[in-house]
């Protein structure tokens, strides 16, 4: 339910089967349920702006246990959650851990709070409360609460913004194909699928460099980029030979693969990469622009060519 | 984790399964963990205290579908998240729903949703956001968050306190044993099962009528006694006979059967019972004291024979 329907002051959502059981929902809540649709919900209470996001990772859905440790299993869960209030330019608070524990797993459940536990003290946040269960599948839902005094969102990408992403992609993507296959993918891949780094100082940064409009890639680029596109009522254009990559993955790893934690932002002037690249050691490059022409949606080209825009990931469609 | 290692600001917490593993994790967290360990988290912000808890309702663990209908599951699982603002007297402001369906239970989502709303409606709260995700069980997390002024906490118990009881106790267990054997609960029992109401103005009435300590009982009248036993460094006496009971419940069922969302308090002076009936058509009953000698535990008495107290429901042993 990062995406929601057009009523309520809900942010307008992209395709899947995801979102129209989120819309199913909404539906039904009516005014009960306002403002749902962006990566994490602005809560304002007196004197300040809280920004709080759910986030669950399911055994076989998310992960498996045959490619993570426990302790991996916990870091990125946690990374996962902390990364929406990364899409909103939030300073984390802390976290509320719901972990749901099979038998076999309860030996681990040290483990698991350890790589929680390192995810957490880089972020400089802390556990605040929790609840613990037993149940079938391993599973971890990660609350994260934040503040904010300047959001960035999913809807404040313009005609003319340019749009930047943080990181090289695709290595998630050639991971999970190494995984599947039963293989064990090459450390650099590895790392990025294990133990991704929600950027949160470095949204804090581009929102104080002019950046206007974020949103995180769990889903894959062109499909967080549809998201995007959705909630601005815009037209984005990515060029695809800009896309930085990992290693030596492919175009289609880096355009369809989720799970890459890094941002994709829409900024009016030009950001100064170089001194984002010396304060975090982190690429930072310009990949496309917000035309604001045709129906909200997003259109790839390689070299001035357009070219067929994958699909994200949807845990619904088979 | 509704309850936490003494250390670190945790609240001491009884024995139990479940409690191993959070001590397990706490140990682990050290100074990334504090405050852990009662009903809810007390977030102090600048100028506003916000309470907030996590609470998964997981298929075969918690409930299960041959019981209810998925209207009555999304009712159920937003009920129990609620109740534990009430045991802190918090003033609810919305939940956050994390919600893991199994293909089966798709077509159900918008079931589910209305009996979410249904309970929010009534506690005159809110959906502020959440997450779908597909998964091999059905299971809700409701993140709940609430403000208070004045929390009631279970560490608040003195010797010499009164102790009280909301509503009669029993129902759902004797609900649940009909459920276990394959029979259909009579409509009283069913009810207090199935549709729990989460006692949210009761404890802020109770809170400004002198109530200084909380629980809801969950795992059951005796276990709950403990966790405030133990929270308050307190010996609790609870005199079996002046339990209120659900009809013809057993004396049994309403010690140790788990899911009632009554509170359990403590409060120095007595409470004018009569003004809380005809204020929200529900008993309020004193059934003890805090006597503060010994070692923090609980005793009961019948017509003052003490007797063997049940242990409460504990997901993690067999």
């Amino acid at each position: 339910m990062k995406h929601g329907a057009d009523s309520a002051g809900h942010v307008p959502l992209g395709a899947g089967g995801e979102f129209d059981i989120v819309r199913a929902m909404l539906e039904r809540w009516g005014p009960l349920a306002t403002g749902i649709g962006d990566d994490a919900a602005l809560v304002q209470l007196p004197g300040i702006q809280l920004v709080v996001s759910t986030d669950t990772s399911v055994e076989d859905v998310h992960f498996r246990t045959a490619w993570l440790t426990h302790r991996e299993i916990g870091y990125r869960a946690t990374a996962a959650a902390l990364s929406d209030l990364a899409a909103m330019a939030a300073m984390p608070i802390g976290v509320f851990l719901a972990l749901t524990l099979p038998g076999a797993d309860v030996a681990q459940a040290g483990e698991i709070a350890d790589g929680v536990g390192e995810c957490l003290a880089a972020a400089d946040a802390r556990v605040l409360g929790g609840d613990v269960s037993r149940g079938g599948s391993l599973s971890l839902t990660l609350t994260v609460m934040g503040t904010t005094s300047h959001p960035l969102t999913r809807g404040g990408a313009r005609p003319g913004d340019r749009l930047y992403v943080t990181g090289r992609l695709g290595g998630p993507a050639a991971a999970l194909r190494e995984f599947q296959a039963g293989r064990v993918p090459a450390p650099v891949f590895r790392d990025r699928f294990c133990h991704p780094v929600p950027r949160l100082k470095e949204s804090r940064w581009l929102a104080d460099h002019g950046a206007r409009a974020a949103i995180d890639i769990s889903d894959g680029l062109v499909a967080d980029a549809r998201h995007l596109a959705a909630a601005s009522r815009a037209m984005l254009h990515v060029s695809g030979e800009k896309i930085p990559l990992c290693d030596s993955v492919s175009l289609e790893d880096a355009l369809a693969g989720g799970e890459e934690y890094e941002l994709l932002l829409a900024c009016p002037d030009a950001l100064d990469a170089a001194a984002f690249e010396r304060e975090f050691d982190l690429a930072l490059t310009e990949i496309g622009d917000v035309s604001g022409e045709g129906e909200p949606g997003v259109e790839v080209t390689v070299d001035g060519r357009r070219v067929e825009s994958p699909a994200g990931y949807d845990h619904f469609e088979e």
